[in-house]
């Protein structure tokens, strides 16, 4: 096992990375507190305009020289027809009838991943990783040329190698554990659902790019056990997520301190796409409903003022709780303290 | 992390168990190959009448003087109606016009599980295994008299605590990888499907008793893994039904040798209770036509001759292909050989 490589290529420290989590969850204090402790910190811009992209770039280097990455989503091409994206919105009027979220139906979608990309190269983001596919070949050369790392995310063997021969320098594998949205691009979302202690090594085998595995790591437990399994870091979300620098909201973060282990589903309720979280009353109710759901993104604009609005009632049953499997390893911490105890706890030998 | 204990219960020199594998594919030899090596090896007897139960002892005692462990399923009471059972055989009879198997109604399905316990309190089984729930507290204090070790299977932490509650001596914690047979008793199919690196920290923090963990695991890579996770061993199912002494049908044995990790599905199709197997026609034409599934063990014997007649065409598409989410690292190997690969590559500071 070479560790060298991944801490080299990314200069960092340890093998510790903290999952992007889009929607306001990590913020660039907690990315800059992670790199400052030798990990490395994420923005995760998937949802971030232009603007929000380059102010968070700032705000993490203002704080930190070390480095750190952001993540994208790769946009999809994505085509309904008005009457079903209607019909999804209607399905959610009892939900803004119940909480008193106001009526404006609208499926714009501005899709900001091309000037996201140039933000990057003109701030000179060090690292770059993607979820839900893959770059283009030209945009491949064009970030490499400006000596970006990029870091790709698969949910199968397939993916990891995909991301390895397009190009890629590392590639993020993500287990069926892992909290909020599946990347899954090639598969369907149940095939994409496989544990990591089976997709580390599998990959492992067929792949030569270096491994960050994702998905109910919390502790320095995870971390050796998927340094065991081949991976040569690990990407901890849900642990990041109730820490103090984290944007979650707090009825999030109590609801992931209070739950466990069999209480996450996989659901596309909320945004249209694939993710695990907490089962609550709107999952609930949608599945009973069998409700239409609109593709993402726009599914993701229908549910944001219920999910909104419930956070400011202090209402997690229609928020949208994403989770890793893991919720009991969570704590309410400071990522400088979880950042120590995971370093405290590293084997030696795998380091 | 207090290896010794479970090594020592169940005095054997590797913290490896050959998974029970009921239906024929473990057999007695290789239960006897396991435990000469240092592991320890279980026999299936799930399926089995008294008689088959003894003699698969008794042969296993005539090959090794090493300890063993047998495998019971607790038997369910469950009620059906013979309107809606029906309706389940019915929905077979194109699979067995298909492949020419003779159609013969019947739900008898007898339970030996009480002279089971009876033989192998007689022939003095030193360990003994549970799936699908827990024994009763009257059998569990006769077993312990006798001093047989008592291991439950859980797949969620709430299950392993009711476990040492219930005075077992350890537990196999079940990751959602696992091949075969979901042990879930306390919940739905869906919450007890926890991958493991998420299973064994949790329930490594809430009970005391040993763990063994099981799904997916492999290779010595798995067993450091889940050691690291605070397992005490690790147990390996579809990594043993490859070997040559496992009594897989080879048509199995070579579904298993070229499938991949995102392959499998859980279904209830071939015996009424949920399991992981290579996705193939039966469970296609099974879920497309919404097919009435009858309770288990019923839907199992109604599914019998299908599952036989296809393999004696050498057809996988009609048998159970039972594969956890590793088959990738599945090998034509004997079981001596793979468990000499598994010994030299355990980390030690973890045996």
């Amino acid at each position: 096992m070479v560790l060298a490589g991944l801490l080299d290529l990314l200069s960092i420290h340890y093998p510790i990375i903290q999952a992007p989590m889009a929607g306001g969850v990590s913020t660039p204090l907690l990315a800059a507190e992670v790199s400052e402790a030798g990990g490395l910190g994420m923005i995760g811009a998937g949802y971030l305009n232009p603007n929000e992209t380059r102010k968070q770039i700032r705000e993490v280097k203002s704080r930190t020289i070390k480095p750190f990455g952001v993540n994208l989503f790769i946009p999809e091409k994505t085509f309904w027809a008005e009457g079903e994206t209607r019909k999804a919105y209607d399905a959610l009027e009892a939900f803004r009838f119940k909480l008193g979220v106001e009526s404006s139906y609208s499926t714009s979608s501005a899709d900001h991943y091309k000037e996201q990309l140039e933000i990057i190269i003109e701030e000179g983001a060090p690292i770059c990783t993607f979820t839900f596919g893959l770059p283009s070949d030209e945009e491949i050369q064009l970030l490499k040329e400006k000596n970006i790392v990029l870091i790709a995310t698969a949910t199968t063997v397939e993916e990891a190698k995909l991301a390895e021969r397009k190009g890629m320098d590392a590639v993020v594998v993500q287990g069926s554990e892992a909290g909020g949205h599946r990347g899954t691009f090639l598969h369907t979302m149940e095939e994409g659902l496989v544990g990591l202690i089976s997709l580390v090594p599998q990959a492992a085998d067929r792949v030569n790019i270096p491994l960050i595995a994702a998905g109910g790591i919390m502790d320095s437990r995870g971390i050796n056990a998927v340094l065991c399994l081949g991976a040569q870091a690990a990407q901890l979300g849900t642990a990041f997520l109730t820490c103090k620098e984290s944007g979650a909201n707090p009825v999030h973060k109590k609801a992931v301190l209070s739950a466990t282990e069999e209480q996450t589903v996989v659901t596309k309720v909320f945004s249209g796409k694939y993710a695990r979280g907490i089962y609550n009353n709107f999952i609930k109710e949608m599945e009973e409903a069998d409700a239409a759901v609109a593709p993402f993104p726009i599914q993701n604009s229908f549910t944001g003022g219920i999910r909104k609005e419930a956070a400011r009632q202090n209402n997690p049953g229609y928020m949208s709780l994403w989770s890793g499997q893991s919720p009991r390893l969570s704590r309410d911490v400071s990522a400088f303290e979880l950042m120590q105890s995971l370093v405290a706890g590293l084997n030696c030998n795998n380091e």
